[in-house]
């Protein structure tokens, strides 16, 4: 749903949240041209040496479209997301695939969480290359190929643990082990009723833990539950109440495991739509958030506990920065991010720190803003704006580098050394 | 639309075509099991040396998700578009921005394009890294950095040509240009009534020309005006009535160029929907056609002269290999390519050479296969499948490499060299 077609009280807090909790300056804020002199990715690139940069760079110098992550806004995230699962006595394990950026991997590391999560062996062969070692892989390896390089990481890192969903699965994870000279940790991946991925919970999972738990070659860690469905559901309650419901036979699996004598050491699920709903699922070790340490347009649409039209626990740290490219047309200016920069997820990106204006990214070139009646401000060629992205995942996964920014001025380019890694 | 929505004589004749004119053959088809041993994407890498495969993978080896390119498909989709643009008179100047590959670039510039297009400095700035000297930026260079770079790129190749829409651009291109000591080549960007690039055609067109002929530094070629908004429109009277009817200001604007003394050495515009109609557009004298290379679902489903239902004067050449992860609830198995393998485009995938199945990739990480009860198979766990891209564009700007496919074996592994080049 476009911002246009949003009823008039959900656009005003919505707008509210956006106008007043982003505390955007700037330039575009400011009311002062864009149209500055710039750098090009490389010569930014070039300018960051040994961690540190060697010129003072302006966000609004970079050349566009450009990936950038507001590093206070960051910060906060991952604080409130510490500080809210400590409270809760419960654990933080951030999926990587959100970022798939090892620095960021690290700062969530030392800030607490327990470990992180990949979907893939490659994001996990990327994060290990990078110094992270504890890595919980939450995708079944099913071909030879993956297995044999889960099994050469797990060789290299005995901290990787692995998902496994059936019994031929497991076999075919302890014949490689074995071969391998290893013990593979690995954990039953149970299916929170999506029937997406995962083995049914009750009995089933119980015969392949047994199963893990008699293989030679396999250490059984546990289980984990994503319940990925749930996490934007609209409005806290029924969000809660959904997930509390899909989880209740995860519980009864875990307790399963535990009488029968198997490990429950780690029982990881929950997101960051249910970040501080997860403890209440029994025996749940640990959250697999991902999307809080950026946010984006659809997770601010889900609604929060204390606010039911905005999710404004966590703020929007990753924005696209854009120039445009034409304004001769009435009500409407053309700009360079288009699909390939911000892809066709929906609700659309959100112009930070204006209202009255929509986005859409759907030509594959160009972005596309219109201007709407109460619009705050229009645009002209050459002029920079940022958008919120709509759906971080895919959007990180287009770009190379993002540009870390303290206030206005750039401090560091960190590689999306994960990009891409979908194998 | 998904397939399962459509009407059921508009799937029979798809279901025809992608069964008669696929030629699928393969593991998959043949029912053999595609779970065979296999290798990384590094290991094929290196086994690909000076051009040559120094083994013989067959494409059922690869690691998923894989994009492949099938080089008979290929090489007949060239040829189709060659001939039958010869036939009519017009040249083809290739767009880029769809394969990003320079391998792709050449093939097209060795079998008679007059040229090649980009979106973008950065993939222009790419294929001349890889000898491409004759191309055409279709999109205006607005900032600093961004014309910066086209400068230095005219300077080293005085082949490039770039486009501009708006006096005040044509003077910063002058100024620029001589700055750099350099002639630099521009069309005229006209606007084919989608307001999202380009000047108005007619006298803002020819003013705009005027100028540009009078400017130091700058060197007038003619003028583009791609209608995108028409490649896409269902069925083939309706496609070519409207582009033709589009187009009709762009002619008179070619005529009022001509009539003024100035250059239509250049007029350009069309694509893969229309390529068998511009040269009815007087004047025109080339295509800017990029998805026939590879075609897509998209494409498909928009008819053609002969079939209003399908669009089969091409083949879909470029497909995604992808594994079964799960198989273990009823009706529908899980597979490793999600939306960062597929994108979100619609229509989702189709599994080549099947029928009575669809493919969704919504989720980030996850493809779901639904069987229908007329499904021509059913996969298990660790088996691969064939996908026809969705919108072969953003789906090619996911991948750092396509795998050459000659048959069922991989030819050779070519570098998508402009990937994420947005910028």
């Amino acid at each position: 749903m476009s911002q246009s077609q949003k009823p008039a009280a959900h656009d005003a807090s919505r707008r509210r949240f956006l106008k007043s909790s982003l505390q955007t300056t700037g330039a575009a804020a400011l009311g002062l041209s864009t149209n500055v002199h710039g750098y090009t990715a490389k010569e930014v690139q070039d300018f960051y040496v040994d961690g540190e940069m060697q010129r003072n760079v302006s966000k609004w110098e970079l050349d566009t479209p450009a990936l950038c992550v507001d590093l206070d806004v960051l910060d906060t995230n991952i604080d409130t997301m510490q500080s809210t699962t400590s409270r809760n006595g419960i654990a933080s394990r951030p999926h990587a695939k959100t970022h798939k950026c090892p620095v960021i991997a690290q700062r969530q590391l030392d800030t607490g969480s327990v470990g992180i999560c990949t979907a893939k062996v490659g994001e996990a062969e990327v994060m290990f290359d990078h110094g992270i070692d504890q890595i919980l892989m939450t995708t079944t390896n099913v071909t030879p190929t993956k297995i044999k390089r889960a099994m050469e990481l797990s060789r290299a890192n005995p901290q990787f643990i692995q998902a496994t969903d059936s019994m031929t699965n497991a076999r075919l994870l302890s014949d490689a082990a074995q071969s391998y000279g290893i013990t593979a940790d690995v954990v039953v991946d149970v299916d929170p009723g999506g029937h997406r991925t995962g083995i049914t919970p009750g009995e089933p999972a119980l015969g392949l833990a047994q199963l893990i738990d008699s293989l030679p070659g396999l250490n059984l860690r546990g289980l984990l539950c994503y319940d990925g469905g749930s996490q934007h559901v609209q409005g806290f309650t029924a969000r809660r109440d959904q997930t509390l419901g899909r989880l209740e036979a995860a519980t009864a699996t875990y307790d399963l495991f535990q009488s029968s004598g198997l490990s429950t050491e780690i029982f990881s699920g929950g997101g960051t739509g249910t970040y501080n709903i997860d403890h209440n699922t029994r025996g749940l070790t640990d959250v697999q958030v991902g999307s809080y340490v950026f946010m984006d347009a659809q997770y601010i649409d889900i609604g929060g506990e204390t606010d039911d039209e905005v999710y404004s626990d966590f703020g929007p740290s990753l924005t696209i920065l854009t120039t445009v490219l034409n304004d001769q047309y009435e009500g409407r200016c053309t700009t360079d991010a288009g699909a390939k920069a911000c892809t066709i997820n929906r609700p659309w990106p959100r112009v930070k720190g204006e209202h009255g204006m929509s986005y859409t990214s759907g030509s594959d070139e160009f972005g596309s803003l219109r201007y709407e009646a109460d619009a705050s401000r229009t645009y002209r060629v050459g002029e920079k704006l940022e958008l919120i992205v709509s759906h971080c995942d895919p959007v990180v996964n287009l770009y190379n580098h993002m540009y870390a920014i303290r206030g206005e001025t750039v401090e560091a380019v960190w590689p999306i050394a994960a990009r891409g890694m979908s194998t």
